[in-house]
Formats: structure tokens, C-alpha cells, sequence
């Protein structure tokens, strides 16, 4: 893409309103724009970043076996009649009247609309195990919206509901949607560890969250440091072993780890001093199982083995991609900007133009857009008549992984540089070594 | 995907409230489900063919130089008070108060959003042309919403936004928009004539609908039966080469082409009898040049060449990908069900096992789904325990562009049977010849 065709309004100065740096540098390079209070447009390298997030999340629900529908944002209060919700909810809830004077209400969560879908259909334990999952914008109408995406009023989130005919298979389920969460941030380039949580207001008794350590983040936690370096489970992992499966959770829940509301002093100071991570923390991830909580009042039943009907279990999984764009940008930054991890950098490359006009610069420009762009990757070209020093700022500050920067004197000797943002580290190569070094 | 762990619920009976074809067939085959009044989840197959449409909409609209950002639902009134449209709009705006009391409303359209990034960051002449567009969820509360998907209240729209620093500017960019929607309507397998129309609510002067002819259209449409064969322009064409779209789109607009809003009697009359249509059609795609409707009144302005202060010509462009699912099965469908267009089918084979259990056929049926996907192909295998004679029918129902038939029977001659949906061609091959023939 050529800057000059691109839209990227990035900011020279610090907006008075960002107490954080991830929103911050969200709102200075172009990331995003606050419509309303809590209410974000995102322009257009803030939209690719949540859609590679989406992606990835997407690629992980789906490996595990979860299914993606869609369901729409505007919900009807009847239905959030028939789990005792709609009153229950507070003023967090975004109602709204119809034409007609039906109440319905702006989703903030899915689990009464899946619920109904589900008794819809099914009808027996053989049609189970189900997981059903959607990618999808909620509002939940703060009182004090902050932090940009990290807690605004309408989000995006995938939000996975899982059914099974009794305890034993809604723990598999959890289980499934807990090694997709490791597999997820691992490929995001996060270390997310599971703690147990508190189930709020979705209700159940076995919950986890997931987070990751940052020190801007909005609480507390405690955890085991052994925990970092834990393996990530592999792409070949057999969701439908239960046994393996159940494995690899309970060595991630085999060390102390929670967050503040759940902190157990004792069970920390049994720790080893070298191992114990006290720190603040970012949740960027919550799965829930709840049993038949729903599915009781709602009649959501299946008929068993036994001929008899049974009250599906439930489990509820939820991840904020956009949420995880100000996450990530909190744990991957430096003084000049973003330092975006390669899977989901918005472009892979930034190359720059230090003297538009100039043949050969150009030449040259032109030649690495297109090598660059058989090879797969996504350039970002600044072609603008703008000062060197500008092209390089605003590099720096959108933070693609790697950097080309191409002029007159470098091309004298037949050499451009090429530079890693992440390190800073520099090298002088030819045009072609620039292509394989980056095109690997 | 194995059917047995997807979700498609399928129902045998019509349902009652459906009242076109589409309609029907959108319930019956698992694509949708009403969740309220002209309110939709988007089942797994209905969300595949969503995505798909929109993946055509927007490689067409990056091919023509527009760039995609994600503006919120959610709005905020006083942004409508500013081009005056908060008041003109009518009971079809779903209106809301948050729990400060403020007055925010549900997009029906983001022609004042836009404006307002617009003129948040752009300044000068020289960062024209721009054409912004996202995809994203509108709700327009229609006082009688019907036909399904075709006239829901929530629904998906792409809606495209052009800034140019005069007329001239601004007609070249509606060129490339026109010449972008004959492209992605032929990718969709339709055949779309580009109407002259009423602007409505919108306002401008120039204006087109695309329209496609199907017997079940809500309007009537009247036009030259040369339309049908017009050459579509080509990938390669040129969206920078001004007089070169200009003919394109003389061409599109040089023979008679109305709908019944601006039908001239004695126009169509002067078209030979056998070259004229009159037929019903359905609307899927609309375009507007509205100049400085709303950058005046909003005051978005830019520098020209000259040092003074222009209001930027706008124009706006609309597709709505939920619509088109509707449309395309209105254009493409049988007796037995859907049958869809290959570029947007939710699966290109659905495999079928006739007798699961045995151990020849589900052997062949692994083979070919393995075989399949290696070359690329999505494939929804039909593993459930059911009657052949159900299995057919749901195969023809839900309408994938190829069908294998594979049975004892067959196999002992070595063969299997692969059916076309569209022509309902039969051909009795050999699972390595079946796997080419698909894949090509």
C-alpha cells in the first residue's frame, strides 16, 4: 500500500484524554478515534491488527471444534426475562425501545440468545458435544468508560458457549476451550497465565482468567514465576483426548496462580522467594462453567441414553480482540512507539523513501514493493514528500516489524538498510539480500 | 467438516411466515433464524456465504483504491443535529438513551460519521482523492421488516465514502465505485444493471441502483435487453484512467435502464419490442454524488491549490452483503433448494456416505475428504447414521455446487458418483477420477 493512496492520521502530539500508553500510542498512530464516550472508530491499521487478532482466535476456536455462527447485536428483553437477567443486569445493559415499544437491549453477552438457539434444534445426546461460538460487538454502557479499547463501551468479542449432557463432558468442553486459550495468546506473542477467577455476574463454579503481566495493568496478581516458561500445547493436540487433554490442564493449574480477589496469602508464601511473580495484570481472557444455570429456566433439555430428558451443562468463553490490541500494545512498546509482534503487525514492512523524486531512489523503491509483494508480504510504502526524519518518526511509531529505508547515498554503493524495529539492530545490504532477509 | 459435529439444522417443513422463496429457503436450509422481528442469527452455512459475499465486496473495493476502516454502531445524536437529519429521519432510526441520559442512536447509515473523521484529520487537497468504506452492521427500524434477510433491521451493509476537492474529482470517483460494483456483482455469479434512481434520503443528484432481475423483485424495473450481455470490466482494469472508466460507465448508462420511480413511457417505447425487459427486480447495490450536502453544513473543508478553503464533494456507495444472500438465492435456486453460485458456496462438495459402517465406504469417504482438502477444497461430509433418501435431500437443499455419492454398490465397481447440483448431471467415476473432476 502507498501512504499517499492510505489513510493513517497519526498525531504529533500526546492526546490530553490517554492515561495509558496503549491508548495512547493507539490514538497517536492512527489506530483508532473516539466517536463517543467509550465508542471507537477503527481506521484502517487499527482494523487490520483486529482482524488478524480475530483470525487467530478464530483458528484456534476452530482447531479445537468449535463452530462459528453469527448472532445479532440487538437482543429482545423477553428473552432475558426467561433467566431472571434482564433485571438482574443493572444499568450496565444498554435498553432501548422499538418503534413498536418492544423493549430490547444492545448484547452485552450471549448466553439467553445461544440458549434459545440451541433448544431450538436440539434434541438429543447424540447431537452432543456442542460448542458454538461468534465474533461479534457487545456494549456494556459503563459508568466511566477508559483505558480506549481496554474498556470501552462497544467492543468486539468471541464468545463461545459450550453444551454437554452432563458434568463430566462440560469438563472436557472447558478443557478444549483451555488449551485453545494457551494455543491463542501464544500465537499472539502473549505469556497468558490462567488464574482461578471469580464468576461475577455469568454465575457457575469452576472459571478461569487469563492474564498477562503488564505494569499498567488494572489489577493485582500473584502468581508462580515456573509459569513463563511452561510449553505452549502444539498445533497437532488431539482435542478429542480427554485424558491428554485434561493433562495439559492440570499442569497449568498445578502452581499457585490468582488474581487479587481470589489471593490466598498462605499458598503464596509457600512459594519460593526466586519464584514467586507478584505483579499487575491484564485479563484478556475468562471461560466459565455454569452447569445448568440456563438451561433450566430456559428448558434448554436433550434426551438421554437413559430415554429420559436432562438440562444441558454449559460453559461460556469469552476473548475481547479488541481489548487484546491495547493489551498487547502495553506488553510490546518503547519510547518511540509500537513495537507490533509479526502475526499480527498490520503491515509487515515499512519501507521508506527518503528522497521521492530521485530516479534511482525511486527505482529502487518501486522494485522492493514489488519483490516484497510476491514474496507475501504486506508493504506499507511511504512515498511521501514529507523530511526523512518525519518518514522515520512515524515509522518508529506504528511499529511494523521491519523496516527499509532507501535513498541516494545508501544506493550510491548499491546498499539499502534494513532495520528490525523490535531491537533496533541495522544492516546495510543489497536490494536483493534486503528481500531474503526479510522474506526469509 | 463432518456434518456430525457441525451445526446445520435443517428443517423438512415450510415455515409459515416465510413469504418468498429466499425466505423459506434461508430457514429450511439452516442459514438463519429469526431471533426477533427482522432480527437474524446467522447459522454456520448463512455466516460462510456472509463472509464470502463480503470478501468479493471488498477485494473489489481495495481493487478500486478505497480503504477500509470500522466505524462503531453505535452513535451519537448531536452528530445527526449537525446536517439536520437527526429530526428529518423518522420513526426508521432506532433511538437511544444511555445511563447518562444522552440521546445516541443505532447507524443507519455513516454519511455524518465519516464526514466528522473526515474533517478530523484531513486538511489538504493533496491527500485527495479518498474513498473511506467499512463493513459493518446497520439498523434501520422498518416498520413492517419482511422477506427475511432481504428487508431485515439489523443488517450488514458496505457502505463506501468519496472526498474529492471538486464535481469533476467527484464524478471520477463515483466512476470507479460504478465500475467496482459491475465487477463484484458478476463475481457473484449476478447479473446487475446499473438504473437511474431516486436519491431519497440521501439527497445528491445522481444516482444509481443495481439491480438484479428476478420474478419475486419488490420493484419494476423496465430497460434494453443488451444489458444481459454487456462485457464485465476486467481485473486489470485501470481505476486511475479517467476517460477510460468514463467509457465504461457511457456504455453502462447509454441504453435505456428505469426503474418504475423514473420510468419514461416513451423512452422504453422506442426500444425495439424484442430488445425490450420488462421485469420485476431487486435492488442490491446503490450509488450517490451529493457534493457538499453534508460537508458544507459540517464544515469539512480542505485548502485547495489556490490557498482558500473547499467544502469537499462527497458521494456514497451502499452494498448489503445480507441482502445479497437473499437475492442470490431468489436468482439461483430449484425445487429441491438452493443452489448456489461456486464463488460464495458455503462448501464446494458435500460428501455423502450412503451407509455408514461399512468399512469399503467409510474408507473411500476418508480418502476423498483427505484427497479433497489437499486440493484446497471444503468439503461437508455427510457422516451421519440417517437414511440415504434424507441425506440426498438435504445435500439438495443446502445446494453445494458438487455432490458424492459414494455406496457399496458403487465401489464394487470401483466407482462412486459425482452429481452437479446446478444441472443435476451425473457421472459414475472413480475416486481418483472424481477428485479431478472437482478440483480441475
Amino acid at each position: 500500500m502507498r501512504l499517499s493512496r492510505y489513510f493513517l492520521p497519526t498525531l504529533r502530539e500526546d492526546p490530553k484524554e490517554a492515561e495509558i500508553v496503549s491508548h495512547r500510542l493507539m490514538l497517536r498512530a492512527g489506530l483508532i478515534r473516539q466517536q463517543s464516550a467509550g465508542i471507537y472508530s477503527w481506521l484502517p491499521i487499527g482494523l487490520k491488527v483486529l482482524n488478524k487478532i480475530s483470525a487467530i482466535v478464530r483458528e484456534e476456536q476452530n482447531r479445537s471444534g468449535a463452530v462459528e455462527l453469527l448472532m445479532p447485536t440487538i437482543q429482545s428483553a423477553d428473552l432475558w426475562r426467561e433467566s431472571s437477567r434482564y433485571d438482574a443486569y443493572g444499568k450496565e445493559m444498554l435498553r432501548i425501545t422499538d418503534r413498536h415499544e418492544r423493549e430490547m437491549l444492545y448484547g452485552p453477552t450471549n448466553e439467553e440468545m445461544i440458549t434459545d438457539i440451541f433448544r431450538s434444534y436440539v434434541r438429543s445426546y447424540k447431537d452432543l458435544p456442542l460448542n458454538l461460538y461468534h465474533i461479534q460487538w457487545k456494549f456494556r454502557d459503563e459508568i466511566r468508560p477508559r483505558f480506549g479499547t481496554m474498556r470501552s463501551r462497544e467492543f468486539l468479542m468471541k464468545d463461545a458457549y459450550s453444551f454437554d449432557i452432563d458434568q463430566a463432558g462440560a469438563r472436557h468442553s472447558y478443557n478444549r476451550m483451555f488449551v485453545a486459550y494457551l494455543r491463542t495468546f501464544a500465537r499472539l506473542g502473549l505469556k497468558a497465565i490462567p488464574m482461578q477467577a471469580d464468576t461475577g455476574p455469568i454465575g457457575g463454579d469452576l472459571s478461569h482468567e487469563f492474564i498477562i503481566l503488564a505494569s499498567t495493568g488494572e489489577s493485582e496478581v500473584f502468581c508462580h514465576r515456573d509459569f513463563l516458561d511452561f510449553p505452549i500445547p502444539t498445533a497437532d493436540t488431539d482435542f478429542d483426548d480427554i485424558a491428554g487433554l485434561q493433562t495439559i490442564v492440570d499442569k497449568w493449574t498445578s502452581l499457585y496462580a490468582a488474581t487479587s480477589e481470589k489471593h490466598d496469602e498462605a499458598a503464596f508464601a509457600a512459594i519460593p522467594n526466586d519464584r514467586k511473580v507478584s505483579a499487575r495484570g491484564i485479563e484478556v481472557g475468562h471461560i466459565f462453567y455454569f452447569g445448568t444455570k440456563y438451561s433450566l429456566p430456559m428448558k434448554a433439555t436433550v434426551t438421554g441414553p437413559d430415554g429420559q430428558e436432562h438440562p444441558v451443562h454449559m460453559g461460556s468463553y469469552g476473548i475481547g480482540p479488541s481489548r487484546l490490541v491495547a493489551a498487547i500494545i502495553e506488553a510490546s512498546h518503547d519510547e518511540a512507539g509500537i513495537v507490533w509482534p509479526d502475526p499480527i503487525a498490520p503491515f509487515d514492512v515499512s519501507l521508506i523513501n527518503i528522497k521521492v523524486g530521485d530516479t534511482a531512489t525511486d527505482e529502487a523503491c518501486a522494485h522492493l514493493y514489488r519483490a516484497l509483494a510476491l514474496r507475501g508480504l504486506d508493504v506499507l510504502y511511504d512515498d511521501r514528500d514529507e523530511r526523512p526524519g518525519a518518514k522515520f518518526a512515524t515509522a518508529d511509531l506504528v511499529g511494523m516489524p521491519w523496516q527499509i529505508l532507501v535513498g541516494p547515498k545508501g544506493l550510491a554503493d548499491g546498499k539499502v538498510e534494513v532495520k528490525r524495529r523490535a531491537t533496533g539492530e541495522r544492516e546495510l545490504l543489497s536490494i536483493e539480500d534486503a528481500v531474503t532477509r526479510i522474506a526469509g
